[in-house]
């Protein structure tokens, strides 16, 4: 644990994420933001963006950079980690990374949707056999065979860790290049069409052939928020937020994407903004 | 009347407005800001910025200068005219200004906030002697005297049309440089107390003296909008909307300061993208 208290954590380093930010430093809270991913990714793989007011003709690349430098010029610290889970305790939330744990007054979800869909039966075995951090829950699954889908390189290092601990790790990147894999690690080509079991998971089928597993690691670049945050309400793929911006969770704020549709960039930063405010307005009471 | 019906005409050139607008410049619609004073004003008097995503320590006058820019560069008409009423007809908007008539489709509302009170009386008169457009109501009041509160230099243009008409035109200016006002026209120093009367106006009391008067011409540069649109329903200083930015009125739409508290430039330009989103969405059905 480490012994700072946060004023605000925010989980996702988009531009909801980055403007909710700038907003609680503008206002000299102590704030942090966790990425364990690319910061603004997806406004980097835009050709380009005419309606954020102030850019008139911008390319996603230039405008990422715009917004990173605003948070270095604001000294707002990025955690380079995966947030796995979050809960309120007592007037504090408490965060779980893939390797830390944290602490913030409040807590302000910004991890954008994911657009590709679940794997079927990934929702059937969150829990039993399903799981997204390694590093947690590797251990469960010591001396057994385990399948790891994995969507960038920079969860090769979860990966790793569970070559120490399981017997025949399978990893099937969703990605081009193997960047540092243990080489006990068996890479299988493949997409994943299903995970089976019965109380657990026993198999998984990919589209070039069926691994018998009891686990199979799932590392996005976001856990599904509901995954992180426990009895955290939805409304369909979005967390359910009421007018001040709070979700179901007492404490836990969220903003952009993930908080509804249109997923447009200046409504993600206003948002954000909002969010900032609202939650620090709690703060200061 | 303009011949042209644009698609979406936006009354109010600040962030809200000037968002509204590149958002439906980017879906091609033919799009219009009305702004009878100067754009982006509240922004140009900030001495500096830094919680507006992208711009990390900005001066007020350097994003505003951003911001006339990008809707400069989409080409983007600014109409230098003051709407003073706009009223839904059949399926387009109609438009009145202190000068023309204009059509258009949809009707975003950003006119933000008057932050000075109004004056004692002032609501209890319009219509009745209270009026915020000289050269709509002026005939009115042919040969009787008459006093005009203005709040800025370009109204004077506005003051010197009831020099023609009037009797006596006292010109009550609440800024510092007079600049071209006709010498016809009796210039007092003073602020405004209270306006009175009976069943219409008959005087007007300024801090340095009582004026008697048959009519009030308030000059400022934005008319209130439940004066602008007959059936606007408020929310205390607000203009009430729902979930889609519309308000109480078909086709008409608010955002931004005008819309609610609080008053912030990012949270304005994230509604003034959605209210084009959902306005286009309408138009588009």
């Amino acid at each position: 644990m480490t012994e700072e208290v946060y004023d605000l954590a925010i989980v996702g380093g988009g531009p909801a994420g980055m403007s909710a930010a700038v907003n609680a430093r503008a206002r000299n809270k102590d704030v942090v933001i966790f990425e364990s991913g690319q910061l603004v990714s997806k406004v980097d793989i835009s050709p380009h963006i005419r309606n954020y007011l102030g850019f008139s003709d911008i390319t996603g690349p230039e405008l990422a950079e715009k917004f990173i430098s605003h948070i270095e010029d604001e000294n707002i610290p990025v955690i380079n980690e995966k947030v796995v889970k979050a809960y309120p305790m007592g007037d504090k939330v408490m965060l779980t990374t893939n390797s830390e744990n944290y602490e913030a007054k409040k807590l302000i979800l910004t991890v954008g949707v994911n657009q590709k869909a679940e794997i079927d039966g990934e929702a059937d075995y969150v829990g039993k056999g399903v799981s997204y951090c390694a590093t947690c829950d590797g251990k469960l699954y010591e001396g057994q065979d385990v399948i790891v889908i994995s969507e960038s390189a920079h969860h090769e290092e979860e990966a790793n860790f569970l070559a120490d601990v399981c017997d025949t790790v399978y990893y099937v990147p969703q990605y081009d290049e193997i960047e540092h894999l243990d080489d006990r690690i068996d890479i299988i080509e493949g997409n994943p069409e299903e995970i089976k079991g019965e109380d657990t998971v026993n198999k998984v089928q990919l589209d070039t052939g069926e691994y018998e597993v009891a686990a199979a690691f799932i590392l996005r670049d976001s856990v599904p928020p509901s995954e992180v945050v426990p009895g955290l309400e939805l409304d369909g793929l979005h967390i359910k937020i009421d007018e001040n911006y709070e979700t179901s969770v007492d404490g836990v704020y969220a903003a952009g994407d993930c908080a509804g549709e249109p997923w447009q960039l200046a409504k993600a930063v206003g948002e954000g903004q909002l969010a900032a405010l609202k939650a620090i307005r709690e703060l200061d009471k």
